[in-house]
C-alpha cells in the first residue's frame, strides 16, 4: 500500500490517495485519533472513483467528523482508469441492447455482467482490508457499504472481519448471489429506491427475504436510482454506530 | 372534551385522561410550553387503551420530552370498555375460524372486519382533532401514527389538517382502502414487520406502492408483529420532526 497524495481538509479530515498494486484507492481519516478507529469500506458503483468522488468523500467525511471513523474505497475492476476486459464490455453492450429494445434482461446477461465483477473485486477488497487494518490508526470493527450489492453479499459471506453491512439494492442480482445471501448473517440494512429505472424491485425484495441475518432492515423510498433521501445517510451512520462497538 | 384526571409525571410531562362524549382518551403535553405545540395523534391497535397504555405513553413521553410535542389518543370503537357490535364480533369469529382452519382469509372477512371500524372511527378522530386543536397549548401541525393502517389511510384522505403520517402495516387491508391510498399525498413512513404472523406481506407492499405521496418511505424489519426495533421509534420521531415545522 503506497500513499501517493495527502490533503488536510478544512473539517479536520485527512484524505490520502493510495495504490495497492495497480488498484487506486482513497482513505479518509479523522486528523486526531486517540485510539485505533473503526473502518467503513465504501464500495463505489462502477462509474469510477473520479466521477463518484464528491459523493464518496461526502459520506466519508461525515463518518470521520461525526463519528471519528476511518473510511476507504478502491477503484472497481474495469472502472476509472483500470483496464476493461472484453467479456464485461460485451455484457454491457448486451444489456444496453436488451433495454433499448424493451426486451427482458435475461439471467445470462445478468450473470455475465455481475459475476465476473464479483469474482475479481472480492479478493481485492480483502487485500485492501489487510493493508488498511495494518495501519496503526485503524483498528476495526469493519463495516461495508456499497455499491454493487452482489459484491457486498459475497464479501459478507467470505470475509469474517465484516461486522455489519449497508447495501444499496440498485443493480441486477444473479441467481447464484440470491442463493449465497442465505449465508449472510451480519446485521444488515438495505436501501431500495422504489422506482429505480435500472433495477428489478421484486428481485430486490426476494434478495432481502433471502438474507440469513437475524437483524435486517429494508428502507424503501420513493424515487429513482439517484434519489436516495439525505436522511438515509444519517440513519445509515446511526445503524453502523449501533454495531461498531 | 372533559378532563377527568391529571398526572404530573417525573419527566415533566402532564398526562390527562379525558372523555369526548362517550369516547375515553389520553392527552400528553410537555409541562412548559412557550408556544402552541405540534400534535401527534397516536391511534392504538384495537386492544384497548388500558392494555396499550405503557407503549402509547412511552411514545408520547418521548415526543414531549425530546421534541416538545403534544400527543393524544382515543379508544377505538369496540375496544376497551366501549360497546362491541354484533357484526364486528361476527367478523372476528370468522377470522379466527379461518385462521385456525388454515383457510385463506377472504376479502369478505377482511371487509367486514375493517371497513366498519374505519367508518366509525374516522369521524371520531376528526372530532377529537377539533377538540384538541381548540386547546390553547396545542397549535399544530398535526401528525398521525397508527395502529390500524386502514383508519390512517381514510383519515389522511379526508382530513386536510393531517400534515404527515406514520403507518404500521400490521393489519388486514380491504381492497377499497388500497384504492383510497392513491389519494393520499402527505409525506409518509410505513413500518412493516417482514414476518408478521397476522399480516399479508404482499398486501402491505401493494399498499405502499399505491400511496400517491411524493415522499414515502417503507421500513421493513425482520421479525414478527410485536418485534419492531426500538431504533424505529426514534427514526419515526425524526421523520415527523422534518415535517412538523
Amino acid at each position: 500500500m503506497q500513499f501517493t497524495s495527502e490533503q488536510h481538509l478544512d473539517d479536520g479530515v485527512i484524505e490520502r490517495e493510495f495504490t495497492l498494486g495497480e488498484i487506486p484507492g482513497i482513505l479518509w481519516t479523522p486528523s486526531s485519533v486517540s485510539a485505533p478507529t473503526p473502518l467503513i469500506l465504501i464500495s463505489p458503483p462502477p462509474l469510477g472513483l473520479r466521477k463518484m468522488h464528491p459523493r464518496l468523500a461526502g459520506r466519508a467525511r461525515h463518518y470521520a467528523t461525526k463519528y471519528g471513523w476511518a473510511a476507504a474505497t478502491i477503484e472497481l475492476p474495469g472502472s476509472g482508469d483500470r483496464p476493461r476486459w472484453a467479456a464485461a464490455e460485451q455484457a454491457r453492450a448486451d444489456l444496453r441492447r436488451a433495454m433499448e429494445a424493451g426486451e427482458p434482461v435475461t439471467d445470462e446477461i445478468i450473470d455475465a455482467l455481475v459475476l465476473p465483477l464479483v469474482e475479481k473485486s472480492v479478493p481485492e477488497w480483502r487485500t485492501a482490508l489487510d493493508a488498511l487494518l495494518s495501519l496503526p490508526e485503524i483498528g476495526g470493527p469493519v463495516a461495508y457499504e456499497g455499491g454493487v450489492i452482489s459484491i457486498g453479499v459475497r464479501l459478507a459471506v467470505v470475509e469474517p472481519r465484516i461486522a455489519v453491512a449497508g447495501f444499496y439494492a440498485g443493480s441486477f442480482i444473479p441467481a447464484a448471489i440470491l442463493e449465497e445471501a442465505r449465508q449472510v448473517t451480519v446485521p444488515l440494512r438495505v436501501l431500495l429506491q422504489w422506482d429505480d429505472e435500472g433495477n428489478d424491485r421484486q428481485a430486490a425484495l426476494d434478495l432481502f427475504d433471502a438474507f440469513g441475518s437475524k437483524e435486517k432492515s429494508l428502507h424503501a423510498n420513493l424515487g429513482g436510482h439517484a434519489g436516495v433521501p439525505r436522511s438515509e445517510m444519517e440513519d445509515g451512520a446511526r445503524f453502523f454506530a449501533r454495531h461498531l462497538k
